[in-house]
């Protein structure tokens, strides 16, 4: 039986999952945000296998999320970049980051975030982009509503 | 070489990614917030596989995102509830739903969100709990850098 194509399926967090949702994918990209640039300081941070690491940045970018650049004629050598569309993977990445603090670090938490703008320890949360209220689901109304599946109660 | 364990990792994104980042994991989650609750509900809906979803379900009641409850005799049926630990993934669903939105789904976005609070139409946005501003990596400080990799530039 083949991969099931996300990318087809009628719903933005399928597509997302579909260049995304490989488990090492955000890992990169977190490395990336970080200033990691060159394959070999890929694998040494994440201790991935080489050939997974080929496979995920390949993917990475043909999806646009990163851009290959050669820095090196001889011997021709590249590192990769994220694009904007990458950069804005940030907001998935600081969810996550919240989501594992609290369910899964045992409230020791590896990395605190400051916020400079205001200069305050940052919890990210995510708003309302108009009253920049919480977002709780029994306050969101989805239109349409997906139509394989059931009217919410 | 056996699969890497993200939950050893030093890392909430990893860690979280070891509990949701199979490719299905979110779908299921997903699902479950429109109300979707039966073994046969889901594998119908998102068209996986039956030994694939049994093994994602038994994964995801391990980690603690789903409840697995009995709700009749004879025979014996179960159906899967969300916990407080799966239902505080909505953040991460919904910052995905905005990344797939805006470079997936070609303008041709598959569902708007109502904020009913404030009655507008809204993007999930990650704001800073403190301030309520946008979280922007360049206003970000970590503490501590993760060790491993470099000082940001």
């Amino acid at each position: 039986m083949g991969r099931t194509n996300f990318a087809a399926m009628n719903c933005s967090i399928a597509r997302t999952l579909e260049v995304i949702g490989e488990r090492w994918s955000l890992l990169i990209v977190r490395d990336a945000f970080y200033g990691v640039r060159r394959f070999d300081d890929f694998q040494r941070d994440l201790g991935i296998a080489r050939n997974v690491l080929t496979d995920r940045l390949a993917t990475l970018v043909e999806w646009g999320v990163f851009d290959r650049r050669q820095y090196e004629d001889r011997p021709p050598r590249f590192e990769y970049v994220l694009t904007e569309k990458g950069r804005e993977l940030l907001p998935v990445i600081l969810t996550m980051m919240r989501w594992g603090d609290r369910w899964e670090s045992g409230g020791d938490r590896p990395v605190t975030l400051t916020h400079r703008a205001c200069g305050h320890v940052a919890e990210p949360v995510v708003a309302c982009s108009h009253c920049r209220g919480d977002l709780l689901w029994k306050e969101l109304r989805t239109d349409p509503i997906p139509v394989t599946l059931p009217a919410r109660g």
